[in-house]
C-alpha cells in the first residue's frame, strides 16, 4: 500500500518547501515560490549537481542572460518548432492543450503518443472520436499551434524573449569555451538557471510550471566518435532502460551500447552518472527507469533522446514523469548559429601525424591565353587556378560580357601531393537536462514515509521523510529540554557552533519532546540534539537518529564535528563512541 | 599612481569572467555572460553573503519567480513610479536618459542632483542652459516617463512583468513566514536572483546592466522600536559615512545613532554588516563610503536609504558607484498589499503584561428608547452600541427614509476597563539590497595590481588579482614541471584529490614554470602546485604563494587539507611547517 500523498501535499505548503505564488493575489497558475525549507533542500540537490557535473568531470558553469534576443531563436528553430497544439471550445472558450486532453479525458482513442500528431491530424482525430470540451460539453474548434515562450521587448522595439531553455546561452559561447578549454575535446559547459514556458493551462502542480529550474550541461564531443573518456568506469552500472520500441531491458550500461540499445558511449556515460546522482539526492531505486523517446516524439533538435523518468502520484493517480533528458542533439544548434551568423563555430582535430592528400589543381597555359584572351587572360588565370575537385565538365566565365568556354587546351591537370595537418568539424552535443523542480517533488514523495503511532504522541502515525542527510533542509535541531536556566544557553550555544561550522539547523523549544521530534522527521531533519538535566552536570548531550530512533550521548563539544562527519558519511550513527573527538571531521 | 585598468577589462574578458552576451549576434547592450571564472568567483561571493545574512542571522532564503502579475506592481508603486526621465533628439532620433545625458554632456549645468527633477524641470533646465543632442547637435524633445519594467503576458492575456526587485516576492509572502517564524519579530527573509530594468539606452557595462544579479534581505521590524538584537556587538565598527547634507563623518556605528546620523540601530546594523561583508569578499576600505540619500532622490517606497558605494574607474574617470542599498522602507510595501487585496499583512504584539485600558460606551435607555422609537427602538440601540470613541456631537440616523437626531436623553456614556493582551501593526522593513554584478566588478578592480618584471618572463610587468583566497575562482592551480613519465601522473593525481575535497582548482602543463605562474597571479589563483624531480624521490612538492610568491615544500598527501586550511584562514602560509598534518583541515 502507498502512503497518502495529500498528507505529503499538506507539509509541503505548511512547513515551506512550496507555496503557490501570489496567493495573496488569488494567485497565477504555473508559478511556485520556494518557501525556506524548499530553497534550503534545492540549494543542497544543487550542491550534488555541481559536484557530479562540474567538479568531477573537469567541466565548467556558465551564466547568460534569460531575456534573448530573437534573432537566437529563430536560428535554434524555437520561433517556428517551440509549439503546442492548443484547442479552444467554440461555446465556452476554454483553451487546452490537446495532447493533454486526450491524455485526460480520452485516455482510450489513441495508441499513438498523441505528441506525435500535428494540429490536422489531430483535428481529425477529435472529429472522428466525436471529442468534445470537457467542461462544457461544446464543440472544439480547429486545433492550432501556440508558441510557448514568453515574449518582451528591449529597449524600446527589439523582440526578445525569456529563454525555454538555458542551452542557447552556451552555444552562442561556443568560440568562448572552446578556447577555455585550449580547444581540447571534448569539453561540457554547464548552466543552472531558471527555463520559461508559457503553458497556456497548466493543471498539474510543480509538474507543469511556467517558469521553472533546470540545469544543464552541454558535452560537445567529435560526432563520429563512438568512445567517450569516463566509460570504462560506468560500464558496469546496472540501468531500467524502455527502449523507443517499447521494450524493457535491465542492464548494464557497457551491454546496453554493445546491444545498440543505447546509440554510444557518450549518452550512455550521461545515462548512468544521471543515475547516481538521482539515487544520491534520494530518488527511489524501484521507481526510476529511463525511457527512449519515439521517433517523431522527439524534440526538433534532438536525434536521439532518453528521459530519466520517476514514478510520482499525481492528481489520483500514479504515472512515470520525466524529470531529466538526456539528448544527443548532434550538431543541430552550432550548424544553425553558424549559418545564422557566419561565425566559425567549428573545432580542429589535429592529426597524430599530419596525413598526405592527392589534390588536383588546374594549371593554366599561360603563352596559350595570352594568346587567345589577351588583356583578359589574367581573370581567366585566377579564375581557373580558384577552381577545387571536382572541375565541372566544362569550364564557362564571362567575358566582357559573354560566356565563353575555357577548353582543354588552356591549362593541364596537375597532381599535387598536400601535407594535411588536421581538420575543422562542427562538435556534436550531448546534454542532460535537470528539470530541478520535478526531482525535488519526486524525492519528497520517494522519501515520505508514515510511521507508526508511538509515545502517545499521534494517535494516528505521523509522517516521516527520510531524506539523505545531506539533502535535507536542515542537518540537526537543538532542543533545551526544559525551558530552565542554563538548558536554554547550553542550546543556544550549540545552535551557534552549528551555524559556525556551516550547517543549516534549527533551534525548538516549544511543546513536548515528542512533538518536537515529530516536527523534525515531517521535514527531514536527519539528527536531533537535545539539552537534559544532565547535560548541565558533564556537559553531554543526547543526538537522535531520525531513521532508527537511536539515541546516543556525547560530549557537547564535539558536536558540528560529529554532525559534519554524520552528512558526509565518514562516521555511522551505530558506530558513534561516546567518548569520539570527531575531530577530523571540522572544517 | 592608479593602474591601468583597461588592462584588467581585457583579462576580464579573456580569463573568461565576464562576456558580452549574443557576441556572435553583434551583442545586446546591456546584457552580459558570466564566463566559467566569474561564475566561480560569484558563486564563492555567494557562499559568503549567505553566511552573513541567513545562517549568522538566523533568517531564511525563499525563491520566488521572476514574472510577477501586474496587480503585484500596481500596489507596490512601481507601474506608477519605477521610471526614468527620456529625451529623444528631434533630428537623430536618439534616445537619452536625461540625468545621465546631463551627467555625462553637462557635469557644470546644475548643482542639484539631476535625479531629482521632473520632466518639466528637466524640459526648462534643458531649455535655459542650451542643451543639444550630444551626437549630432540637434535640437531635444520634451523629456517624457518611461517605465524601466520589461513587460510580457502570461497565458493569453495576463499581464505581468519581469520583477526589478526581488523583495515584492517575499512581500506578498508575508503571512507564510510570520507563521514560519512563529509569530516572532523581527526576522528576515532573503533572496539572491535576476533583477531586470529595461534600460533604454546603458553604456556603462556591467554598471548598467539590464538583467542582473542581486541579493536582498528584508528585515521586518516594529516601526517605532529604536534598538536592534545584535547592535551591541558591532557598535564599535567604524563608518566613512556621508550624510545627506554632504558631510562626510568617520566614526563608530553606536556613535552614528546617538547623533542622529543613522536613524535607528537597525539601518546601523545592516550598514556595518555590510561592510564586515564587503571587506571580507575583497573590497579595498579605502574605497568604501556609505552615502545617505538627499530627501527627493529616494526610491518611492523608502523613508531613508543609504548606499555602499565603491570607487571605481569607469570611462577614464573615478566614480563612487552604488553597490548597496539599504535602505527603510517603512510600511510602505505591506501596507498598500494590505490595501489592494484586504489580506491581513500584520503581526501581533503581545504585551508582556495585559494592559486595562479604560474604554467608554454609549449604553441605551431602553424604556425611552421603546417609548420614542417603538418598533425601530431594536435597530436604534444596535446603533448606539456600535459607536466608539470619540463619538459625534450630534448622533443622527436614518430612521424609515428619515434623518432623525438620537438626543442625550436616550442614553448614557458609561466607562469600563477592558483587558487588552496585545496589539496589532505593519511592520517596517530595513532592505539591505545588494548589486552581485558591481560588487564583483568592484573587487575586481580593487583587487588588480600590476607586479614587476622579473625572472625574465614579461618584459612590461604582469597583471596580479590580489583576491582573497576563497572569493579567487580557484583555489589551487597544479603544475608537472615537465612533461615526463611520473610527473604528470602525480600532478594529475593531486588534481584529482583536490576536486574531491571539494576544491575548484586548475590542471596547467603547458609552457614555462614562470608562464604557467603569470596565468594563475592573472585570475588570482592564491596557491600553486609544483610537482619536480624531486617529488618523484620523495613525494613531495612546493607551494607558491601568490602574494609573498614565497614557497615551500610539504608532502603531497596533505595537499588538499592544507589548501583548505590556507583559505579558510586557519592555517598562515608562513607558519607552514613542512613536516605538518593537516588532517583537521579536510572535511
Amino acid at each position: 500500500m502507498r502512503e497518502p500523498i495529500f498528507d505529503l501535499d499538506s507539509i509541503i505548503r505548511r512547513r515551506g518547501f512550496l507555496w503557490k505564488s501570489f496567493e495573496i493575489y488569488g494567485g497565477t497558475a504555473g508559478f511556485y515560490d520556494y518557501g525556506p525549507t524548499g530553497t534550503l533542500m534545492r540549494n543542497n540537490i544543487l550542491n550534488v549537481w555541481r559536484r557530479y557535473f562540474v567538479l568531477e568531470e573537469g567541466f565548467v558553469e556558465i551564466d547568460t542572460p534569460n531575456i534573448t534576443p530573437e534573432e537566437v531563436f529563430r536560428a535554434s528553430g524555437h520561433l517556428e518548432k517551440f509549439v503546442d497544439i492548443m484547442v479552444e471550445c467554440e461555446k465556452c472558450h476554454e483553451v487546452y492543450r490537446a495532447d493533454h486532453l486526450i491524455e485526460e479525458f480520452y485516455p482510450e482513442i489513441t495508441h499513438r503518443n498523441p505528441e506525435t500528431l500535428n494540429p490536422t491530424e489531430m483535428g481529425e482525430l477529435f472529429r472522428e472520436k466525436g471529442v468534445v470540451c470537457p467542461s462544457c460539453g461544446g464543440e472544439l474548434g480547429h486545433p492550432y499551434y501556440f508558441n510557448l515562450m514568453f515574449a518582451t521587448t528591449v529597449g524600446r522595439g527589439k523582440n526578445a524573449y525569456l529563454h525555454p531553455e538555458t542551452a542557447q546561452g552556451i552555444f552562442v559561447n561556443f568560440q568562448n569555451l572552446y578556447r577555455h578549454f585550449r580547444e581540447k575535446m571534448p569539453f561540457g559547459a554547464a548552466q543552472v538557471g531558471r527555463g520559461f514556458r508559457n503553458e497556456i493551462s497548466p493543471r498539474q502542480g510543480v509538474i507543469r510550471m511556467r517558469e521553472f529550474n533546470m540545469a544543464e550541461l552541454e558535452v560537445f564531443v567529435k560526432p563520429d566518435e563512438v568512445h567517450y573518456p569516463g566509460f570504462e568506469a560506468i560500464k558496469n552500472t546496472e540501468l531500467t532502460l524502455l527502449d523507443q520500441h517499447g521494450s524493457t531491458h535491465h542492464l548494464g550500461a557497457g551491454e546496453a551500447v554493445e546491444n545498440g540499445i543505447i546509440q554510444n558511449e557518450a549518452l550512455a556515460y550521461f545515462i548512468a552518472r544521471t543515475q547516481a546522482f538521482l539515487l544520491e539526492v534520494g530518488v527511489s531505486r524501484e521507481r526510476l527507469r529511463f525511457r527512449q523517446h519515439e521517433k517523431d516524439e522527439m524534440a526538433h533538435y534532438a536525434e536521439d533522446c532518453w528521459d530519466a523518468e520517476l514514478l510520482m502520484r499525481f492528481n489520483e493517480r500514479e504515472n512515470w514523469v520525466e524529470c531529466v533528458g538526456i539528448a544527443n542533439r548532434s550538431c543541430f544548434d552550432l550548424e544553425q548559429h553558424m549559418k545564422e551568423t557566419g561565425a566559425d563555430l567549428r573545432a580542429f582535430e589535429r592529426f597524430e601525424t599530419p596525413r598526405e592528400e592527392e589534390v588536383e589543381r588546374l594549371k593554366p597555359d599561360l603563352r596559350a591565353l595570352g594568346r587567345a584572351f589577351r588583356r583578359n587572360a589574367p581573370a581567366v588565370k585566377e579564375y581557373l587556378e580558384s577552381l577545387t575537385p571536382p572541375f565541372p565538365e566544362e569550364i564557362r566565365m564571362e567575358i566582357e560580357g559573354e560566356e565563353v568556354e575555357i577548353t582543354p587546351e588552356y591549362y593541364t591537370v596537375e597532381k599535387r601531393i598536400k601535407r594535411v595537418t588536421g581538420r575543422r568539424y562542427i562538435p556534436a552535443v550531448i546534454e542532460p537536462s535537470f528539470g530541478l523542480d520535478r526531482i525535488l517533488y519526486g524525492v519528497l514523495q520517494h522519501s515520505f514515509h508514515v510511521g507508526k503511532a508511538r509515545d502517545g504522541v499521534d494517535s494516528e502515525g505521523y509522517a516521516i521523510l527520510r531524506l539523505p542527510a545531506g539533502i535535507a533542509p536542515y542537518q540537526a535541531a537543538v532542543f533545551p529540554l526544559f525551558n530552565r536556566p542554563g538548558m536554554r544557553e547550553m542550546a543556544r550555544e550549540i545552535y551557534s557552533s552549528l551555524g559556525s561550522g556551516g550547517i543549516h539547523s534549527l533551534f525548538d523549544d516549544s511543546g513536548s519532546i515528542g512533538k518536537r521530534y515529530a516536527r523534525q522527521d515531517e521535514i527531514g531533519t536527519p539528527y536531533c540534539i537535545t539539552v537534559d538535566h544532565e547535560s548541565l552536570e558533564d556537559s553531554t548531550v543526547t543526538i537522535r537518529d531520525r531513521d532508527s530512533t537511536e539515541q546516543v550521548r556525547v560530549r557537547a563539544k564535539v558536536v558540528p564535528h560529529l554532525i559534519r562527519g554524520l552528512v558526509k558519511g565518514k562516521v555511522k550513527f551505530s558506530d558513534i563512541e561516546t567518548g569520539g573527538d570527531f575531530g577530523e571531521y571540522l572544517i
